[in-house]
């Protein structure tokens, strides 16, 4: 049964996560983390005739393999929840197109995968579905020509600029599974009026303290109840803030903290400035190393506190500072 | 108590719609319903120094008035649930940052009123939220330059092709009001290979016939159980592509069949050639005219099917099909 929990957390009993996968390019195959994931392409494009249709391919992909490892056919999850950075979602509704699931389009920047899995573990718990579906993804060259320049122009990044990460995670949320959802808090924008579209990280940092301390107000906890506090994606920059912010509210998470951006590459060996960023970033992250080590018991209980900014490259042109956001999931253990 | 009704229906009890507002630019508030709507602009730019500032402000207008309508203040409101067709649903998260309400990006094109109401109405029968609000909107301008062409340009456009409403509607659900949600079904993505972008109507036409023969056949009911069925927004070559596509199933629409983008626009006097769309169209004529005849008693119980296509300009110009989706709603005079 959902039950609130104080004003913004939503407490929950019978969601469990039982199957995840996940998919990364290249870089990320030679990341720390490059053993971990269930499939690695060393060709980005995945032998599509563009960097969207790659992108689509990457959820296919993690959609098939999260499905596959509990022999569930797609027409036996109820509902799938996606979203991506694309203009108009593309990679997910291409990416899904073919499973004929009903589809729930979601759109949380670099939050999704978080608001995915959120509202998936409240449609289980809440009855509405049996299975659900979450899943997200990014690609550094779908993004780069949408966002930032094209690829070929090789433009100079600027040392807080993030690097998307080529990536997709998907879970399957049931009642039944390793891993258990304990809480969800959705949550609000927070803006404090940061312009620079590369400095993501500064942009997100104020969003995700904001929805850590509503978390830990809600739920009478404190950071150090947590094995590990993952955020993503704030890179160096934005994790470094977001332990300042926190701390200056009496509520330090700095012994606990993690960042998926800082934790999917190696920032001295592979020259992605103040880390990885993009939906499929914590996706890939949270599928390739959180769950496992939750399911195997190595952790007991961590927050999944994913991170957007919800801006465009038009509402920057339009001199419009970057609303942030941050969605956080409470995963516990079955062991 | 959320029930799932046959392979796709949720069954609702409790949801029920407390308020909604609309509000409509210059040349919505000049066509048939033009007195329906709670504000109008004459100038469409809404004093904003943008498109897609005005767009925003159109958003946060209908929010505004449809607390205020109940006396609700943001704080009173658990989760808002919106998005839009521009980029990174820009008009949603820049509309509503001022609220601090905990904030759910959805994305579904053209179907978002209808996936924004459902979901809300789902987290306010499960328990998840006392009052959840919904909100969508569309902008000629902001739309016509993302998506086709400069303004200023002046472009033909094809007899197809449908023009987007400057609207908004924004709707709040809780569990007392005199609207009930009976039922929602979430949609799948429908793709028979339409690639013509100036035809929405046709790409979309699929989407609708499936979730409205997923909802006849879950729910054991056919269409002449209903007062009316609404969609939105098919235009004219959709609106008679669904009737023929229901017919061949053997299951006729035609005598209850009305559509959003039909109803927004005098298509004889007002040159939108097949009619209205963009998401703002069915949000502003559920909000305007829908709800209130089911409020007043006029209507029953009624189908809202609102259809959106998950395209972009970067699929079309690849060379992809324009995939469709259709969201229902059914709602019931609590009269």
């Amino acid at each position: 049964m959902i039950q609130r929990a104080g004003r913004y957390t939503l407490s929950l009993d019978e969601a469990r996560l039982a199957s995840w996968a996940s998919a990364a390019g290249k870089k990320e195959a030679e990341g720390p983390l490059g053993t971990c994931f269930d499939e690695t392409f060393s060709d980005n494009s995945l032998g599509q005739e563009s960097w969207e249709k790659a992108e689509a391919m990457l959820q296919k992909t993690t959609v098939e393999l999260a499905l596959g490892k509990i022999s569930l056919p797609p027409g036996g999850v109820d509902f799938i929840l996606a979203g991506d950075l694309l203009n108009q979602c593309i990679s997910s509704t291409f990416g899904l197109r073919p499973f004929g699931i009903p589809f729930l389009g979601q759109y949380g920047a670099c939050s999704t995968m978080a608001l995915t899995l959120g509202l998936a573990s409240v449609l289980v718990e809440g009855g509405a579905a049996r299975q659900a579906a979450a899943v997200t993804s990014s690609h550094f060259c779908s993004a780069e020509r949408q966002f930032r320049l094209p690829l070929e122009y090789g433009g100079q990044r600027s040392p807080t600029a993030q690097w998307t990460a080529t990536a997709s995670g998907c879970v399957v949320v049931s009642r039944e599974g390793p891993v258990q959802v304990r809480h969800v808090t959705f949550g609000r924008i927070a803006d404090l009026g940061i312009k620079d579209a590369a400095n993501m990280g500064a942009a997100m940092a104020p969003a995700a303290a904001s929805t850590l301390l509503d978390f830990f107000q809600d739920t009478g906890t404190r950071p150090q109840d947590y094995d590990a506090i993952y955020t993503g994606d704030l890179g160096m920059v934005g994790s470094e803030l977001l332990c300042q912010l926190t701390e200056k509210e009496g509520c330090s998470i700095s012994a606990v903290h993690e960042d998926c951006g800082l934790l999917l590459f190696d920032r001295d060996q592979q020259d992605v400035h103040a880390g990885g960023s993009g939906c499929g970033c914590s996706a890939a992250v949270l599928c390739g190393m959180i769950l496992p080590k939750l399911a195997s018991g190595e952790l007991h209980s961590v927050l999944f506190a994913a991170t957007g900014a919800l801006m465009s490259p038009t509402s920057s042109q339009q001199g419009e500072s970057i609303p942030g956001i941050s969605h956080l999931v409470h995963l516990v253990s079955s062991c």
